[in-house]
């Protein structure tokens, strides 16, 4: 990872603002021979647009992706995949006072600190708007997968929205895509909707957890020790705008267990090994162990809101700043499609950097 | 990070196994003219030594630092330095059942299956005792930031063991190095010592909650979008054996939080902005604030346990496994100096890299 | 460099096709608040642009550059760059037979070995159009080098094509844009030219050297051991189509010195060290003395020739090619400016990683 | 390449100066299951070993390496191979004068003028030793390509020195052990013997050109458009010490040549695609063709001689310097294995690269 690009063999560099005439992304180091259906890039990025019901921002942008190279006949070449969305609503004008004043909890001070100017634009490079990119490049990296390990899936869903829970005994899959939460708990997600519709009404916003499972993942991914597969998804999930923690399997919880409890025990199966529990959260010493490697990450509440906030302006001045404009009362639920997409990447690049490595050699066990 | 290296500028690559004759950091990129003092290191390496009391592992290791090459009369010359540890108490007897069966938990099975053989003489390469290589580093990292930037302060101690958690209303930093769990809580420290010897004499160990604090951070640290201050953070202490979680100011508990409550409003103070809280834990955007930088991981208890746990060996045979040998009953106790040397690690990166972008412009405020 | 990045901290990842709907640049680390100024970028890729004499390649392209990203109100934010030129004057039917037959001395049939596919319209990725995106890069960074360091002149120039060199003592640095070889040697130009339309008619091509020159190079900049700056160079000017060598001061001629007479003897000026000749071409150690930066490289004869060559197709059918189509009848004039592209962004980049690393100290004399 | 550091999977930071306790490498990246024969190493770095014979240093150093880590058994395990090499022979004592003053045409200025102080004692970081570190790599990389790739072969040897030149119609291999110069060309070597004995006694040196041929390549390693085979090996051949060129096939030669005379033409042969020539030097479009990879490289003379040469100190002063001390007259004679080691240290990163990307696939013809 560095400045705008993470991986280590698929490589894939985001660029664009918020309100420039576009954004997208440069993936480098895909494999060759790869069916890269335009449609199915649209598909992920459908999942991740704004405008679709009232949890979510008002702007209307069909993020329509286009694959500007490294394709020929629809097909990977193994050169850069250029992927670009153009921006198409952006109403300059909504952003007025953010030009001067510093949101509380937005990277606007901190961008201005830093480069010594800012596109305040709908945040510029900040805004969320960046992660249709990143979708973009998971669709491009669900493409491989999906060649090169038919089985492999790849499900995010929201599991919490502010203190409220799921149940996991109620937990159904099919329901993730039935509901504007891609909740997992269909009572739930019906509950999220009146207590996220109180919120916004009441100018407010709300955190949320986002759970990413990927069953599939053969043994063995993961480059000890500082390209780990847990530390490549944690620096992923954690460079997701408003997120402020990850876990893997028992994550924060795994410190209140005893080593006699957390022992993921092992017996034989037909196929090979097989783990009686999964408290490791698929990864063992940053490798992968075949089990589902599982992801959670907590994405604060949107810092723009109605309500008033105590602020300073770039002169210096104390202000009272309420953050007009189309924002998300829970940037969490955009956050699961990105999620995925995320997890994609680095899966598919450690299973390129393994075969690098060890050339796919794998320890034989029985 | 890429394989056995981490940081963009301030790079750091450490090698050896547990049992092999030595291990050691390749520190490539440290500024020049910087007093590298080897008693300073080994200050940094005996606060993580082993064997120091009943809680960490009876090995004894003087875990004392070679400096190779990198300084010329005790000052850095811009050339790399390595730091080598030699081992000196290897029991490899000990390991001899684990030369066959896997132990639930422990990387055992990842590294056979990834790489087809493993050095399973006290756990080889994954061994903890990698992470005498990261303080040694932490250490020359250290010594540059005293001299680039003299007030910022690094502080690591532990918050949470199994369930229990310390007292904020007590926190008294002056607390931290008088016990043997650097807990800044002399209450919970007392309570966890009786709750962990009976742990130890159970056969058992647990998991902690390390917090890991720094002071005058200055503003602009961070390189968004994937070399974010944060991002780079919970790679480098997911990176730490044992970790399965990272949380940045709030953490998880920001998921509960309204927009209301997360905005840490802001007001002009005499020597520029101020926050009236830290929820953020320092890092807006991915880039610092000037506030506390504060990061917490979660880890897992130790899975060398002498309670038998179900497992199979190399030949695909079901036996119960007993880890003999020396282990902590608590990783995370010593996983304190090795949270302090990451942060600073990471932090000095991003000073670098910050002054190679930008070359220190920084956006006036009033 | 990886793949189709080059650079440490000014990152370049060039993208696009030769009969694509575009391809482009996306520079990354560029530091911000620099004015970058379209018509400054398009005024170095028209120094480049196809069909402006009869010695390159008869393709119509206004090359005409959009910036995408990275910019607000004419200057560099600090995020990515994004820089996008389409492709307009795409005539694939003339490329039928190369989708068949390799080219002998050209790309074709290794990225067919290597990829399993190829986009062989106009070479695709391995045609030279690519070098339009370096050069959009190479405006950006000589935006940054102007504000950093006023007083740096690069230049690029021919000095010999197939035997005929320039004549030293006739080199007049006014002349080298007013003929279309960018010879600095008037009377070679002159000569130059009746050659090689006598060879274009041949239906036959050459090749040739290039030298770029850069004056007011600052002392120190350079990062031995493995990114020297003489090493970075070599890769970069190794890295354009068709150059088979990179050469730094004496370069081959180095060989046949004897110490006595390479040593570039030192003097004190008034204003620091002056070396009394500079056979090292301004660079020892890897590191940068002050003095001119001298490469050059050869550029090999463009292998895309009317007059017929044997080969063999996808099929291993045995044929005589002759390559229709539009092409240079010596590639290396049109290199000039991509080697000059290639020295600015090059010498950004070691600068921006010396006061990341050095922060700009350095040692006096006298 | 990035600060000590050169490769993209096979990745080697090399560490040490000349005169402190030790130096060496660490090799990350290696696959495991490879026999890593302590011996196998030493035989390559005897080859490099000083003190040899009259044309070399007369410091005698043992050059024995020490495997610390990474291999288990004898055997790699996927972990960094650290390979460290102690200093003995170190009389510092001879280069009190270097202490202050710069020698012409050495890297004492810009090293002093870069960071601001300097390891002097033997050049420090800068001296040709540091080249013992690469060559032990090497041995690593030549280990590992002998079980991947059984008939890859690379030879290094010396095809000029100062003026002279070898005649090709007398290459005759078995001869390049036979003498002190690694040259194929016998009767060549009986001349160089008095030519350099000369020069020698008259406290003089000379530079050479060494060139270096690997055969057995695979068609389709080489990673385009920034890390192409002949754009890294330019790098890696480049940051050798005192090396001024680099030449891959013809070399400088390409500029003279029409394209009708550059084509390598192509036939069928039984096993696939056969090259009529290789005037492109085993590498097109930055991809090996399966010929043999050529390239040569240019060292300048030593520029540590006993002839006086004007000069300056670090105080200003104006001085006339004889370096005294134990210096190669012609330092190109211990970079033929040093050019070998490179060699095969990049040709297998680039197999481990290309079986991330494309996993082997590979187009086939006929």
């Amino acid at each position: 990872m560095s400045f705008n690009t993470f991986g280590h063999l698929f490589r894939v560099t985001t660029w664009g603002e918020s309100h420039g005439p576009a954004l997208g992304a440069t993936v480098d180091g895909c494999p060759p021979g790869v069916t890269i259906d335009s449609d199915a890039l649209q598909h992920w990025l459908d999942r991740r647009k704004p405008g679709q019901n009232k949890f979510t921002t008002q702007r209307q942008e069909p993020d329509a992706v286009k694959i500007l190279s490294g394709t020929f006949e629809g097909v990977s070449t193994g050169t850069p995949i250029q992927l670009m969305i153009e921006n198409t609503d952006q109403r300059s004008k909504d952003y007025g006072e953010i030009a001067r004043a510093f949101r509380p909890g937005h990277a606007d001070i901190t961008y201005h600190q830093k480069y010594g100017l800012r596109d305040y634009r709908g945040g510029g490079r900040s805004s969320a708007r960046e992660t249709a990119a990143r979708v973009a490049a998971g669709g491009v990296a669900r493409a491989v997968l999906a060649q090169l390990v038919p089985g492999l899936k790849i499900t995010g869903y929201m599991v919490q929205i502010g203190p409220h829970k799921i149940d996991r005994a109620r937990f159904d899959a099919t329901q993730i895509d039935q509901n504007p939460f891609w909740c997992p708990d269909a009572s739930a997600a019906a509950d999220w909707a009146v207590y996220l519709d109180d919120l916004r009404k009441a100018h407010n916003s709300v955190g949320a957890v986002i759970e990413v499972t990927a069953s599939g993942v053969p043994a063995g991914l993961g480059a000890p020790i500082y390209a780990k597969l847990d530390s490549d998804l944690a620096a992923a999930m954690m460079s997701i705008n408003a997120v402020k923690a990850v876990e893997i399997g028992e994550g924060m919880e795994a410190a209140t267990l005893t080593g006699v409890e957390n022992a993921d025990e092992i017996r034989m199966g037909p196929n090979g090994p097989e783990f009686l529990s999964n408290h490791a959260g698929g990864i063992l010493g940053g490798i992968s162990t075949g089990q589902d490697v599982v992801v959670r990450f907590a994405v604060k509440p949107t810092s723009s809101i109605l309500t008033p906030r105590q602020t300073i302006t770039t002169a210096g001045e104390e202000v009272d700043l309420i953050t007009k404009g189309r924002h998300d009362p829970c940037v969490g639920i955009r956050a699961v499609p990105v999620g995925e997409a995320m997890m994609a990447c680095v899966i598919l690049d450690h299973l390129l950097l393994d075969r690098g490595q060890t050339g796919g050699l794998r320890g034989q066990i029985g």
